[in-house]
């Protein structure tokens, strides 16, 4: 019965200051969600975040509100666990959202506990379309899955319902996709610059690059030495790397492992 | 005092069918030039990019026209040699497309010689915006320069004079930026297959990668367990690849890499 449009008043706390916490804060505030506090031990983040999204700065853990509706913990893998051992919120919806973290990691903190991993890489400079990124979720039972569902739903046209081990290897994959494949351009823009060449050349390459790969899929857009075993200017490039040894051991690894398929 | 839209009448001969040769024959045809003759050893293929761009078809080396302006050898590296030594062109501009191949490979086919290099990544099956691609050139005098020049111009913005050293660097750089960061994408893929997920998840963040590394340079955009030095995640990620060896190596090798940085 109820329009899509119509905004559901739901009170959020944000706990975290960084560029999770920023872009998904952002995220909910625009779709009219309200966020009641920003938690950071760190009084000038928590400010910061908080006249963004129009919520009160908390950087004592004793005076975070006990009546919202979802708390969302989006700070450092390693910060869930004792953050969630301090919080004592009963039956509150309590999320994290990390992509590795166990959902019972936040079960000290309340009976209802769900996961909101948002698959994008996430900085503060970025506007990103929310609408696009795939959210996954994970809740511990019907109430904690139909709030949680409520909030992904409403930033994100694609929410999908993982379990912790579908989301390690979502994440895993993503650490190849994104990272590594992003470290790759590092290592082209550090070439690049010992000729004095501009980066800016390969862009177009590095865009057609990842469109192909959506497209066609990575497999059929595989291109280049390795994938035509053109062992000739293979081993001219092993040459033109003799001076640094990390990045000629990473081109023959990558390399084989082309040839593997 | 001539206009960019007005079209000079040059003919081109095209050696070569694959997808460099099928994508700049379509290109320059669509800019103006008259491909007179395309040629392959393999009639049919020869037959399919003369049929396209409105040439005609040729597999016999001694059916080449010698009064074209100009022929560009858009083969295999390791063809282009053997390629150039049978053709007698005297003054006519020899052009190769390669990344590696120095100029001087064409010279036993003229006195006039140049390299046309796209920088991107070319299978048929994709429409490219020309324009857009950086084509790197290389001439071995004025008069070739200036006919290289025009034809490059004509279908990119963007067209860079670069010594064979210089392009060899790019085309090193264009190996890590498109082909590895390519299999990055296809470990992701045969991770994710194994778990009966879909690799379309990744596409946002895929995109955003490429797009991320354009605005902040890839350095600043580099994210991830090994970024932050996130030991708890990356020991994880090693024992979920503890049944893959291969990507369990490049797993390990790539975040040494990039926390070396």
């Amino acid at each position: 019965m109820r329009k899509k449009s119509s905004v559901p008043y739901i009170r959020i706390v944000m706990l975290g200051s960084g560029n999770v916490a920023t872009q998904l804060a952002i995220a909910l505030r625009q779709n009219g969600f309200h966020i009641s506090q920003v938690y950071s031990p760190n009084a000038k983040h928590a400010q910061a975040l908080a006249k963004t999204v129009k919520a009160s700065p908390v950087s004592a853990l004793g005076k975070i509100e006990k009546t919202a509706d979802a708390y969302i913990l989006a700070v450092k893998d390693d910060a869930i666990a004792p953050l969630a051992k301090k919080l004592k919120l009963k039956d509150k919806l309590v999320i994290h959202t990390s992509g590795t973290a166990a959902l019972s990691i936040l079960s000290p903190a309340s009976s209802n506990t769900g996961v909101l991993y948002p698959l994008q890489t996430i900085s503060k400079e970025r506007i990103l379309i929310w609408r696009k990124i795939p959210i996954c979720v994970e809740a511990s039972g019907k109430p904690a899955k139909a709030l949680l569902d409520k909030i992904a739903r409403r930033i994100s046209d694609r929410v999908v319902s993982l379990g912790t081990e579908e989301r390690r290897v979502l994440h895993l994959a993503a650490v190849f996709a994104c990272n590594f494949s992003n470290h790759m351009y590092s290592i082209a823009a550090r070439l690049l610059k010992k000729q004095d060449l501009s980066f800016s050349l390969l862009i177009p390459l590095i865009q057609e690059t990842a469109e192909k790969a959506g497209a066609l899929g990575p497999d059929l857009s595989q291109t280049g030495p390795a994938a035509r075993r053109d062992e000739k200017t293979i081993k001219k490039h092993l040459k033109m790397l003799s001076s640094d040894k990390n990045y000629r051991q990473l081109y023959l690894s990558i390399s084989k492992s082309i040839r593997e398929k």
